[in-house]
Order: C-alpha cells, then structure tokens, then sequence
C-alpha cells in the first residue's frame, strides 16, 4: 500500500502514456500524462492477489456474474455507502462508458433528448450523439468556488421531447459532491419532466474528508421506478482496464429490460475482472481505499497550493475525484495559448475543458491520481510554463 | 504442456463445471461436464505467463487494441492458415456471441430473415430471434457420415427478406471441415440473394490430422465485399472467459460501419484479454495448439471406438472441433429416454441435439476437450447407461 512507490506505464500500452503524444502532441519521452482518469500506481495488493491466483489456476473457461460478485457490489454499497442493495438488483456491463450506452438504447429512442448537466464527463454527449439521440446541455452554475444546479434554467430548455438525465455523482470535473437537497431536486426535476435518471456513480468512492456521498436512490427512494445506479471498482481500484462496471436496478421492470438487452448483446463479464471487482469489495480493499484518499488529499492540496499561487490561474477546490479542474481565465489568455503552454512548455497531457461542454471554455483538466513525485513534477512544470505571469 | 494433467474447477465459478445441476439436472458432486465448449486443461504456458505479467506489472488502466494484437492476429491468419490479413483489418469484439450480434444490429433491421444451416450452434437462432429479427432455417442434408449443402433446398426457403447468413467454419455441432467448394457455393448463394455473410471462424484451428481448413475469404475472395470473418484465440486456448473475439473485415465501408457501431456501444476490449491473445497467437502458442490436437485426437478416437461399439449409438466422424455429435436415434429411443440415462445414470451434461435446430433430434453432442482420464471416464458411464443394448 505505498502510493508514492514509482511504476513506469510507458511502453505497457497504458492509453494514458502511450498515448498522449499520438492524442495530445506531448513528448512520450519526457511528458507527463494526467489526462485520462486512471491511476499511475499499483491496485489493491487483494485484487492483485485475486488475479494472480486465478491465472495460477491457468483454466480460463465460460464464467458468468456469480453470487459471491453480487454480493459484494451489495456489501460495498451497504458497509461504505449505506445503501441496503438487494444482490439480485446487480447486472454487470463492460464498463460504465457501455452501460450509458446500453441504457440510451433500452430506453431511449433515436432522435430523443438526453440532458446532462455541463461541464461534465465529455463521454456523456459523445455516447448521446453517437447513439442518434439530442444531447440538451444543461449548464451548471457557478457559485463562488463551486458549481450548483439551475434547475430553472434546466427547465426553460427543456422541449418536452426528452427521455433521460446522465447525472453525474459525484460530478466529473467540477469534483462536487451533491448533497441530499440537490438529490432530491434532480429526482423530481426528472419526475416532473418523466425522465428516466441514470445516475453515474462511478467515483462514488473518491470523496475526501469532510464531505459524504450519498447514493441518489438513498436520497430519493422516492425516484427508483425510473432510477439505475451505475457503479464500478474500476476508478476506485484502478482496473478501468479490465473493462466491467455494474448497474443497480431496484425496480424489477427496469431490470428485466436491461437484462434483455444484455441477452441481446451476449454480454457476460470477464472472469478476472468478476474475481478482482469481488476482491476489491472487501474489508481489505475497503482499507486500501481509504489509504488511498488519504494519498489523494495529499496530491490535491500540494497541487491546489501550489497552481493557486500563479496569478490567473485557480484550481477548483475538489470535494471527490482526483481530477483537478484548473479556471485559467485570470490569465487573459485562449485556451489555445495555454494549452501550447501546456503541451509544449509544460509537457503535460491535459483534458481540455471545452470538451466537457457548455461552461468548460477557460479550464483544463489533470489526473491527480499519481504518485507524489508526479504531482511535484507537475507544479514544477507548470510554474515554469507560465512564470512570466509571476 | 500436459493435457492430461488433472485441473479441479468445481468452485472456480466454471459454468460447465458449477452450474450443471442448476441448469441440466446433473450431481454438482460427481456428475462428469460436457456441454458448454471450453477445455478443462490448463492453456498455453506463454498465455498465462503474459497474464502473469500484466498482474505482477499492478497497474490495470486504461489501454486499447494495440498494434501488437493487431499484427498476432494477422501472423496467425498467414502461417497457420494461409491468408494475408492486414493488420488494419481487425476489430475486437467482446467474444464471438457479441460479434454476431454487433454484425446482426449493423447490418439488418428487425424483421429481416437471417440464413442458418442446421443443426448448428444454437446461440445463433437466439441471438437473431433476441433481436427481432427471423430466423431462417436451412437443413444440412445427411450424407452417409457426415452433413453437406443443399443450397437447392435453401434457396426455395428463402423469401426475399433475407438479408444475411451466419455461418459456421468449421462447423459446430457437426465437425465439418468445409472445402473450398463448399465454400464457393454458399459465397455464390450469399451474392445470388444478396446477404451479408459473416463466416464464425471460431473453432478453425482444432482441426484433424488430413483435413484442411480454409478461411472464406481465401476461398472466395469475390465475396470480400459482403463478408466479415470471426476468429477467436478463446476456444484455441481456453480463454473464452475473457470474453474476447476478433473480427477481421477486408472491406473499408463494412469496417467503418462497424468500428462506428463499436463507439456507440463504448467497446473496447480487456487489457489482460489483449496481452492474452497476442501471447497465444506466436510460435510457442502454435506449437501447443500442435500438440492438443494430438490429444483431441487420442480424445475422440477413443470415445468414438467405444460409443460406436454400444449398438445403436453412433458419434459422427470429426474433422474438427472437440465436439462429438452422437446420433442416438439407433436406439429407438425418445430423445427424453435418452436425456434421462445421460443424466441420471451417466451423471454427464451435455448439449441436447434439438437445441441446435432442425435435424438435431435424436442427436447429443460431448465435449472432449479434457483430460484422457475424464473421456475414459465418459465412456465407461456411457457403457453402463446403456448396457442393456450391449
Ligand atoms: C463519470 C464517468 N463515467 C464513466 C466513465 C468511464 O467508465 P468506463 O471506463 O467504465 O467506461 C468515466 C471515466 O472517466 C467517468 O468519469
Ligand atoms: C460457432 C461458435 N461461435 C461462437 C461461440 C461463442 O463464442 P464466445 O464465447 O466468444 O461468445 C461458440 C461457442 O461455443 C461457437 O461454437
């Protein structure tokens, strides 16, 4: 369980390192990779373990979405979210990115609206607009330091030809943390309007001290006829690789439609990934994730100091996820100026913000979830990119 | 490399092997398993050790279908069967149940009629019916032996809604080698009506000492156009339960339809999956795909000698595939006769024959893809099962 202890990515096809100077234009030799969220250090040593022993094993035939899985999904959701998930509510995808996606074509049609509430995962509308449905931007609004939702504005977008809300929570990039009151009025925004509410969860784990996810089914029961749960090990734990997330579904309809789907598609999970997802959901696990917060809280405050002190530039205080969302239109400059900064001075590999939509012009995003030699790296570059604003 | 070298998979979430009971009826406790097509044996020494790996290496982030996949894939294609495949040509699907569900969605509408030959696989008149679409059964004519064509007979089944053919090369359940004749003629068939021919390429490399597979696409290469070939490393070596097949596709339009089709679903396959896969495609790999031909052989000489020898039984020469497809109907049983011995005397599952369509009545179909001492085991239930027709 040591965090800092360094890995080297380049050359073991990790996307985030071997890719960015085909994506991003930033060196492979010498740039520094924080754009897409996964972690730069070793998983749980009992996912590891959970691996190792099933390759030992060297049989790697048909398996399926056993019990023991479900039942830890459920055990996970109860023991750290207090959430009381019935194993049966459990169906597995090949990650989040294909649930939303499974989801758009179960209860969606083309040409449908979906709304999301931006900036937000870019995914979001790309999954929206590759599937033929309307994206309906939404914009948060920004509240000093942090977003909220308008709902009001939300409202008067609205053209009655929507069927569904991408809720993000806790919400990528804006790391907010929504609080029961916001729950609540997303669930009956979502009533009012007859919506189904898929609600990504997917870094429902990575919230720092002082604030406390709540599962929108807990703080809106009342919303679970139109409600599926997206969840995952996959950022918590770092095996987005391994390509499996779950989706909890309370209401047996929704389920058995879903279910269908999934017939539809011959979709069964892994059987390494079902072994090492059930590992994660454990006491141990559960122990390596708070270490791991305790790790991330370090990155964030060293990062946040440090960008925070170079006039024009403000990193947006995180209340979950390891993504910093960095406001640099103090500095008067394009975003093409600071990204050439960036990519070029700097040598990071950054997700832009206009990506993440309406609201996400003047930000660029960076993966914290490294080790703390990275993130130094990383604040002595960007010092020295933008030091004439010192 | 010991294929007879004995593996315990009760409690190691093996479908064959832990759900029998619940799905066939068959003692969990000493019942023998032989339906669901995965090998009992331990794959390839360089397969695990690739996984071994990439568990050790820690880190399970994001990666892709990387260029060295690629390339395997198109290595194996050429030296152990004799097609060029550029590298650029191949897709990955989430095994090959999913392949022919992304090629049923991308390229027929529900309604449409899709071509079987039967008795053939079973999932393929699933998938289509699952996804609305018709399917339309073509009995394989029985000759002597073995099955051939009898594109005669298809073609007045057809309506003229057709608009695709799933075919399997070599054939499951039967075992049937297809020569480049045959294969010709299904390729003029799937011009003359004009349908999309997806050729299932699944189990090309378990084929016997003096029979020769050929790919589609180097048979009839006028069908390129119209043809997407599935191949799969899974049944090769056992790693079906990585949930990872490969779709090769010539042409540029067909290709593009369905990496857009893969975006839209957010596919991407399993990193562990990957590096497995490109292992198992190399010179090592071939040659233990070498030597457990030599064992399947052993395999089903043996149990085809001692079936064939209970009168009224008789397992169908193989020229490929671990499958053997037993006709009972010598018997003058009803195949509920003969289901019942099978499990409740021989305790062994297997796949009944009517699931894989039309003129699989009277038919059960064993896998032998375990160790010697299990087929000896088989048999000696089977003889016992049976012995008042000895
Ligand atoms: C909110 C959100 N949902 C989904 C995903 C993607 O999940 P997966 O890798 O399981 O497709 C991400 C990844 O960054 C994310 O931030
Ligand atoms: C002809 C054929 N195609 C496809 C499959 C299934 O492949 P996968 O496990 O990759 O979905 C099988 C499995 O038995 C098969 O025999």
């Amino acid at each position: 369980m040591n965090f800092d202890k360094m890995t080297e990515r380049r050359g073991t096809h990790s996307s985030k390192w071997d890719k960015m100077e085909q994506l991003f234009g930033v060196s492979q030799e010498d740039g520094l990779a924080m754009w897409t969220a996964d972690s730069d250090y070793e998983t749980a040593p009992c996912v590891i373990e959970a691996a190792r022993k099933a390759v030992e094993h060297g049989v790697f035939g048909y398996s399926w979405e056993y019990d023991a899985y479900k039942e830890a999904v459920a055990w996970w959701m109860r023991t750290r979210h207090n959430w009381e998930v019935n194993p049966d509510w459990v169906l597995s995808s090949q990650g989040l990115g294909n649930a939303i996606a499974l989801c758009l074509q179960t209860w969606t049609e083309p040409g449908d609206g979906v709304v999301i509430f931006t900036p937000v995962y870019h995914e979001f509308a790309l999954k929206i607009g590759k599937n033929g449905r309307k994206v309906v931007e939404c914009p948060l609004k920004r509240v000093g330091d942090r977003y909220e939702l308008d709902l009001e504005d939300a409202q008067s977008r609205l053209t009655g030809n929507e069927k569904m809300i991408l809720w993000c929570s806790p919400q990528n990039p804006s790391g907010r943390v929504w609080n029961e009151a916001e729950l609540k009025a997303v669930a009956a925004f979502a009533e009012k309007n007859d919506l189904m509410l898929i609600s990504d969860e997917i870094h429902q784990d990575l919230v720092y001290p002082d604030y406390k996810f709540v599962p929108t089914a807990v703080a809106a029961p009342e919303s679970l006829s139109r409600l599926v749960t997206l969840t995952a090990a996959s950022k918590t734990f770092n095996i987005a690789g391994q390509r499996t997330g779950n989706m909890i579904i309370p209401d047996n309809d929704l389920r058995n439609a879903m279910r269908a789907k999934l017939y539809q598609m011959d979709y069964a999970p892994g059987m390494l990934a079902v072994s090492m997802i059930t590992a994660a959901y454990s006491p141990e696990g559960a122990e390596w994730a708070d270490a791991q917060i305790q790790h991330l809280d370090r990155n964030r405050k060293m990062f946040d100091e440090a960008i925070n002190a170079i006039p024009g530039l403000n990193s947006m205080p995180l209340e979950a996820t390891y993504l910093a969302w960095v406001d640099f239109s103090g500095t008067g400059m394009t975003d093409d100026e600071v990204i050439t900064r960036i990519r070029d001075d700097a040598k990071i590999a950054v997700s832009p913000g206009p990506s993440f939509g309406i609201g996400g012009e003047g930000f660029q995003r960076f993966n914290l979830a490294t080790q703390g030699a990275r993130v130094e790296e990383a604040i002595d570059r960007m010092q020295r990119a933008f030091a004439d604003l010192q």
